[in-house]
């Protein structure tokens, strides 16, 4: 087990030694741990040799200049000059909260960004500010529209946060597909099947089968099947590709460039890089906050008073998985599994900073 | 067959009898037909009826003063005054675009409203002014959370609009539910069963009885179960709950009043009536509007070029199923099934207009 601290020191020297600033460096490290501690894994540790290997091959630039390029009085376009995710999209989000302090919201689209962790971490920087945070990126596409076989979006996630009084936040942060890439990754390393709903073979059929992605199957969008509304799903995952790429002018659809280096950089260009969107609304450009967050207050306890179903004790507020998790792990530290931990020892060693 | 015209006329006229203004008589017609011409007749002339029994039981303002209470360069909180929904909406929507044309984007909550037809209708008033429409709202509870039996929120929709330059516009228009309410009851009228994965029984368990709202059952979220995502679709639901009645101070979920006459009011208020959530945003606020356009046309050719699934011929892109309705429609001319005729003739007789 890592203490959480070991791990957040270690990221930070990992990226200063690929030339990333200290400050940089450090937002970095928070966002992966972030990751870690709210129990999603998937977009943690495991993702320190993608972006080594991005930063190798020259995919990467550890040293941006991250400016607006264009702007009114509640928005922003940022050009990420091609910077590590988390970076670029940190720095949109202040400016997203800059803007709505002025203009009671603040809405900033991204382009020429990278792979930024978990989009929820963005939407919770709204908070302390007393207001909403809202945060959606397109990726690297997996997943095909309803009626089609063709990978043309990634699973698109969208992250909601929203402050309340005495009761913890709200904080939505989902995939528009059934279920995260990585719930695949663990089922085709335990050699187990998935259920129906989440993957189709390259006919478009279901499968049942974690590895289908590497025989020209893909993902399906929220809903599964058209009868059980995959179409809108995909108009979500629409949204978000349109919102994070055609805003900003980066890579839209099937054109996000791959967040790992062993895919290779695409033909064709759409745009300027990975897009993101992001969105601060002060609470009081509605309601006084007071009474806003009383009222927030109000609707948690109602929905956590809802009568829950047989088989099951209670009734989850978005944001409770999450925050329990972090409660856990930040007492009982973070397990990395050997070939996580094989990685880092042997990134450490290139990069002469110690792990163990 | 009915010719549109006429039956505008004719909505227009019940609602000028039952006391709106000539001008808000328009603009309820006009929504009405739009929901019949885009195909989903579940929000047409179906029901006048409701908005009929609603007025005759002095639960509806036919002339109501609706004003911003609430402001800030971007955003407006707007009382509609008990209002007839798409009055209080069409105003709210036009406050939006008005905000947007000075800070880039208008973001309106709306409280104190009724029923208000379909989403995408305020959407689209947005594309005109190259502006991005985005419509939610709240309604009647019937869906349950995750993980939970009880009735706490409505189907509530999302609508987004964008424009494109040589091709139709993107319009997403959409239930957070597996399914819409009308389709329960068009199984229910046919003796049908339903699909499993749109209902589930008074103890949680999956049905196919479209009836099973009448016993204690109750609509799921889209995904369906927690498994293949139903999670997802709660935080969706909830978003926008929160955005429709928190920020505007309506009633939230479970509180939000019947929309039909023949459900007593409910005793517990956590706001004013029904709650909505306009956003408006203008395109040139991030890219100049001729080069989004373009973009947009390129994202539809692409998307539209996905390979189709086996046993499909085409990817259909958000909004094309509505707008070749509409384009059938407007020659074939609209069937009214035989209740609803003789509703509609038993309302005119009452109001002393003509229906035929």
């Amino acid at each position: 087990m890592y203490q959480h601290t070991y791990l957040y020191n270690f990221t930070k020297n990992v990226f200063m030694k690929m030339g990333c600033s200290e400050n940089d460096s450090a937002v970095i490290a928070d966002v992966f741990l972030a990751a870690e501690l709210r129990g999603h894994s998937s977009h943690g540790m495991l993702r320190i040799k993608d972006y080594f290997e991005l930063w190798r091959s020259k995919r990467i630039n550890t040293d941006p200049h991250i400016k607006i390029v264009h702007e009114s009085p509640s928005t922003a376009v940022v050009d990420g000059d091609n910077a590590v995710g988390m970076v670029a999209a940190r720095r949109s989000m202040e400016i997203a909260i800059g803007k709505a302090k002025n203009a009671g919201t603040g809405w900033v689209a991204t382009r020429n960004s990278n792979h930024f962790g978990i989009a929820g971490y963005y939407s919770m920087m709204a908070l302390e500010h007393d207001m909403i945070g809202i945060c959606l990126t397109n990726a690297n596409p997996l997943v095909a529209p309803t009626f089609s076989v063709s990978r043309m979006m990634g699973t698109n996630p969208i992250a909601v946060a929203i402050p309340a009084l005495n009761h913890p936040p709200f904080v939505a942060d989902f995939a528009t597909t059934p279920v995260a890439r990585g719930k695949l990754a663990v089922a085709e390393k335990k050699g187990e099947k998935v259920p129906f709903g989440f993957v189709q073979d390259k006919n478009g059929q279901p499968s049942d089968d974690p590895t289908i992605l590497k025989s020209g199957g893909s993902m399906v969008t929220l809903g599964g099947d058209r009868i059980h509304g995959s179409h809108k799903g995909f108009c979500l995952s629409s949204i978000v590709d349109i919102f994070s790429a055609v805003f900003s002018g980066a890579n839209f659809g099937p054109f996000v460039p791959p967040s790992v280096a062993y895919l290779p950089v695409l033909d064709k260009k759409t745009g300027e890089g990975t897009g993101h969107f992001f969105g601060a609304m002060r609470i009081d450009a509605f309601q006084p906050a007071g009474e806003f967050k009383a009222k927030m207050d109000e609707w948690i306890e109602t929905f956590r008073s809802a009568t829950p179903a047989e088989g099951h004790d209670r009734v989850l507020i978005p944001g409770d998985p999450e925050r329990e998790s972090e409660e856990r792990i930040r007492k009982e530290g973070i397990n990395l599994i050997p070939a996580i931990k094989d990685d880092l020892i042997s990134i450490a060693r290139e990069l002469g900073i110690e792990f163990e």
